[in-house]
């Protein structure tokens, strides 16, 4: 039985999406229990809509509800009674518990994460690892894309061994070529830590890293895994998923505007579409918390019920393929051969 | 008259692009003077294909060349021959030319810049300061988009200052709405520098600032003038960039793979032509490095005739507005009623 706590609160459209998304996924594995935190009359008002099997859901009640605005290291010692920080503390307290999935604030959650929860053995600091496809359909992996703003080399050489052993876990994508992102391609480019974690990359055994990766290739298809710290990181996801939706509002806006486009986009009509799922990051699944002591999946603010489900999905195969476990062990050697 | 050095060497299509946008830009005004930077022999060569005022051009013999493997203090003390260096030595010898439009190694044109022309009084840190299209065609700008890797709070204040300054003089944006790029929207996001510099920005008079701004929303129109780091300034024109690239790609693409696609595709064509020409960077000019003593342009790698023209365009306008002397002092009083 794999065992996920869902913060149910936190998200643009919690708990509904959430509560759907959770349901969806329930159904959809005999095996999976989930523990839903939150406020229990809303959750249960909710869950009223739904047919799943009762024995498998276990609510958690938890009246509060984390934001945007709260401190993280506030959140965790004052807003004890929130939905998220009731769920990383129901997932410490129970060993047979396997991970947890939340939409809510990115910051409360590696927080959160790191005091309550703890780091595999070795690693300096857990990193987000979300997963993006290239236009032809390739998987390609940021990490680190928001948990650790401040960043030292050694933990952009960690990102590089940690989001390899995911992708060749969970992916199967053998020996994935690993770049960092950088203002150019040449290995002299960047601030210092840039350029000494570029040494570092490239003297660590085991990973297939191939050198510096300017913004613009993140879709080439050159690269499977991109090492970045978490500020530009978080630019190079947002930006890459701001700049699709903005042009595919703009195409649908100009079609809109003339007869002649109208008519020639119902022509267009499943190429517009295909598109338009290739570039829906709610296909995806969400961040995974690599490093972390549990499966630990962050899903985007804005995700429907389709959406959520995808996470939890994701988290239940990650819990599924005991990747904490195999991370536990190969980091520690990965870490050690790298240096 | 309107004097400026053009640095004919680097750029992926020089000297070829450099060349022709030269004369493009000399034979649409009348009161343009340049001086060609580079290898004599190949400039005078390249020279032959064009009919021109040849009163109006001198030759500024150079015979190295800089690329984006050469380390600017380097290349500085020790490439005095190259087309860039000597472009900037010739600016600085010379009181009556007012500028370079080079699209050699960004590294390089900053070192020198700063090294050999100086800034204007009061200013921490030059920046480079781009302007993209929103999908509606409104303009946005990006200060600093990657000439400072390392920054601070102070800085990125000045960023919006003399940012601001450009749009309103160049543009005619009255009022520019300022954001600061960051990993959320809440005043408490980023790292302890964005932090200072949110509070600095919202505390300088004289400037718009509207808020912290996420990378999704650079081509929303929300914001006139996007504030940031030179890295992660950097990875969101390049992202933005190649993200919209990879798209048109990937439909032209799709679009010929089946019969029914490109037939629809026929009634779309001009739709496609403009998105096209809306995302394409080499319309826009350069990016203009604000704060320097004397107007620099420095140009995208990969410019063609055309694009390269409207860089030199760019910085006789600059040139003609007598934009330098309007930021000594509008940035001296600016920085003090900041402050």
């Amino acid at each position: 039985m794999i065992k996920l706590v869902i913060d149910c609160f936190g998200g643009d459209n919690s708990p509904k999406a959430n509560i759907e998304g959770s349901i969806i996924a329930l159904n959809k594995f005999d095996d999976l229990e989930l523990i839903l935190s939150g406020d229990s009359e809303i959750i249960n008002k909710e869950l009223l809509k739904y047919t799943y099997d009762k024995n498998r859901v276990t609510i958690l009640h938890a009246p509060l509800v984390l934001t945007g605005n709260d401190k993280p290291t506030d959140a965790v010692r004052l807003k004890k009674d929130s939905s998220m920080i009731q769920g990383i503390r129901y997932l410490r307290e129970n060993d047979d518990v396997d991970g947890i999935v939340s939409s809510g604030p990115t910051g409360c959650l590696v927080t959160a994460a790191m005091v309550r929860l703890g780091r595999v053995e070795g690693v300096i600091r857990p990193a987000f690892c979300p997963i993006f496809k290239t236009v032809e359909g390739e998987i390609v992996a940021i990490c680190d894309s928001g948990a650790n703003i401040d960043v030292k080399a050694d933990m952009l050489q960690q990102y590089g061994i940690m989001g390899s052993i995911y992708l060749q876990t969970v992916y199967g994508i053998n020996n994935p070529r690993v770049a960092l992102l950088n203002v150019g391609v040449e290995e002299e480019k960047g601030d210092d830590v840039h350029k000494e974690a570029y040494q570092l990359l490239k003297n660590t055994k085991g990973i297939n890293f191939v050198g510096n990766m300017e913004g613009r290739d993140l879709l080439s298809g050159k690269y499977d895994l991109v090492v970045c710290d978490g500020f530009s990181g978080n630019v190079l996801l947002k930006t890459t998923e701001g700049t699709a939706l903005e042009l595919l509002k703009k195409v649908k806006k100009e079609i809109m505007s003339k007869a002649k486009y109208k008519f020639g986009a119902l022509f267009l009509k499943s190429m517009f579409k295909d598109m338009k799922e290739l570039m829906n990051y709610q296909n995806y699944g969400g961040s995974v918390l690599l490093g972390s002591e549990k499966t630990i999946v962050k899903g985007h603010g804005s995700l429907d019920g389709e959406g959520f489900s995808n996470c939890v999905e994701q988290a239940y195969k990650i819990a599924n393929l005991k990747i904490v476990d195999k991370f536990k062990k190969e980091i520690a050697e990965a870490i050690n051969k790298g240096e």
